[in-house]
């Protein structure tokens, strides 16, 4: 096992009527902004829960976070935040709101030119920023349960993660019951986030960490179990909470603990986004089979494990067991209504070429070596015809 | 799923050559109370590991905590920091050593007449305590990562459990290294310490919670495989780092979201710690097979759930599993060289009625439904004949 340090301070809040809790969580003297997206809080009955709960208690509110929201926008917020004063924000809805959040959090705290400057560096991050808590309502990113966040930026056309460690949520409430009314793209799309983000932490070389093998297992069996039942009835209590459970534990930190990790498919991804407009998931659909398909000889050992403990495969020869795995994956993806292919997208032929450039000229190193070159992601992308 | 809060502030800092982050780990300003047990510490080489650490800085230092810590001890260590003034403890050694600190912590900062009464009210614990840290050298009691401990006071022969959000550590330093030198006895103590934890999160009554489920099988089987590696190989920096992670991770909070629990069985050993003076493990390893017997019929479905994922079993029918998955969990704990029958430790017959009486009188609610009647654990002590 390799050393690390864990550390998770988010208090979450999770259950049926939890919303409710929310003016025990906040500071009483707080004046809250309260951000959100598009108008769906408002049509299932989170917006009056928040409101109903907060109600007496100073809150403003800013709305219009678009899905990987965007640099523009949350300056907009940050503008509100300057002008009207608000000392402690709240997002509402998916990873999108909270990301958003996190980097209005910095940025209204920020005394540079430029805040895109902290993403690239977050050593320029201050140290005190605005503290933040949210209500999800769509179980996917695991933002709830973590100090990360991703922004898009327009006018540079690039889409960075960043964190830092004030940046972990005060609380995160989740209440599996705001779910049942998510149309069925948002759905699929939170089960593959998250089981993407267990394979990412999973899927390299043995480092002697029997334990977190497992525990990223539990989530993808979980998942599997799970998501099915959720797709085939939405108002399942218990389907919602049990996938609601798997994403927050998927990028909680904990199974990432002292394993080499691999996040070269969500880089990728990142930039498909960008270029070609996808959900942050369904460019993972289309890449992870890729992924794991052009690095088969590297994560030997740990698809021979995937194959057996994940998908109880056992006849056939090793190659047989690993083929029929990354089939497996591929299906399952599909069998939840996501597309896992280029055509499926109508991406051409010359994304490969100009994905990878991308990324070489971003000089972030991927893989869990380091040493993914230009040519293998193109070598991935010509995999996903 | 049940409704559930989780908080667990601690940062764990994990591995090979962790004790030198000491210094970074404690606020420089604070006068620092090392607090620690026996002489192994000096023996082991983490005590020096420590004074190097923490040069220059002002430390006192506490010796003399024994396993199950006594108030009497406890409270001669507060008189010192009352005496010579600390306002930062730092545990040094096994789970005692940081149960003791957690109480030293709240009755340094106590007003009351006897610190005994927040022990059994811990609505009297004081919002302000002394923070605490620790260097654990003995994976067991998961101490290091929750707020909890258990105190035994010689002059009323009692053994209690008491929790406060207030006692995370802000701190957990686990260096498996420091556990090379453990005698057989604790590493099995450790083994069935963890084993048990999880068990008593785990054995209980289907909650709709399939992922804290697998989560709580993946410890078990982690410890049903590193466990005999480090019993074989004590060096074996990969086994003893992987039951390190296992212990913490059995007690942590995590597994015990939105799941009932039942802790009969550790309150029946801390009665038969407090009268016939077992290790707490050994308490475990001789109780834990009657209470899963004696509750069979109302734990069916999930120990049908643990004979087949945790044991692979598959042969026979449900009884058949049954019995198979109870009598192999007492023969992994005889395997590790522990006892697990009252002619073991020469426990008399009467022992039965005389901890259940103990337990009635104590009038808090046992098992997961909270009916556990007095005859219930007359009965677990027959089947240990």
């Amino acid at each position: 096992m390799l050393n690390f340090t864990y550390f998770n301070p988010v208090k979450i809040v999770f259950g049926k009527g939890t919303i409710k809790e929310l003016p025990n969580l906040i500071p009483a003297a707080s004046k809250v902004m309260m951000v959100y997206g598009g108008g769906s809080i408002k049509q299932n009955g989170v917006y009056d829960q928040v409101a109903k709960a907060m109600a007496g208690r100073p809150m403003i509110e800013f709305a219009g976070i678009e899905p990987n929201p965007r640099y523009e926008t949350c300056m907009k917020c940050v503008d509100s935040i300057r002008s009207e004063g608000a000392d402690f924000l709240l997002a509402v809805g998916g990873g999108s709101s909270l990301d958003a959040v996190k980097f209005i959090a910095v940025a209204s705290c920020y005394s540079g030119d430029d805040p895109w400057d902290f993403m690239k560096d977050p050593r320029r991050v201050p140290a005190e920023v605005l503290p933040l808590g949210c209500v999800i309502t769509l179980p996917a990113t695991g933002s709830e349960a973590n100090c990360f966040a991703v922004i898009s930026r327009d006018s540079t056309r690039e889409k960075l993660a960043f964190s830092s460690p004030q940046l972990f949520p005060k609380f995160s409430i989740l209440d599996p019951a705001t779910t049942f009314s998510l149309p069925p793209r948002q759905t699929v799309n939170g089960i593959v986030d998250a089981f993407v983000h267990v394979m990412e932490q999973y899927m390299t070389f043995d480092a002697g960490s029997p334990l977190q093998d497992r525990q990223a297992e539990a989530i993808l069996l979980t998942l599997l179990e799970e998501g099915p039942k959720a797709m085939a009835n939405p108002k399942s209590y218990s389907a919602r909470s049990n996938i609601m459970w798997c994403a927050t534990n998927a990028l909680s930190g904990l199974i990432g603990c002292g394993v080499p990790q691999d996040w070269s498919t969500h880089m990728i991804g990142h930039e498909i986004t960008v270029l070609y407009g996808l959900d942050h998931a369904q460019t993972l659909a289309l890449i992870y089979p890729g992924t794991i398909r052009h690095f088969q000889e590297r994560k030997k050992q740990k698809l021979l494990q995937y194959a057996r403990r994940v998908w109880g495969l056992a006849d056939g020869d090793e190659n047989a067991l690993i083929n029929a795995a990354i089939e497996k994956t591929e299906d399952f993806f599909r069998s939840l209504g996501v597309g896992t292919r280029l055509a499926d997208y109508k991406i051409p032929a010359e994304a490969g070429k100009l994905v990878a450039e991308r990324l070489a000229k971003r000089g972030r190193p991927l893989g869990e070596r380091g040493d993914v070159k230009p040519s293998d992601v193109e070598a991935i992308f010509a995999l996903r015809a």
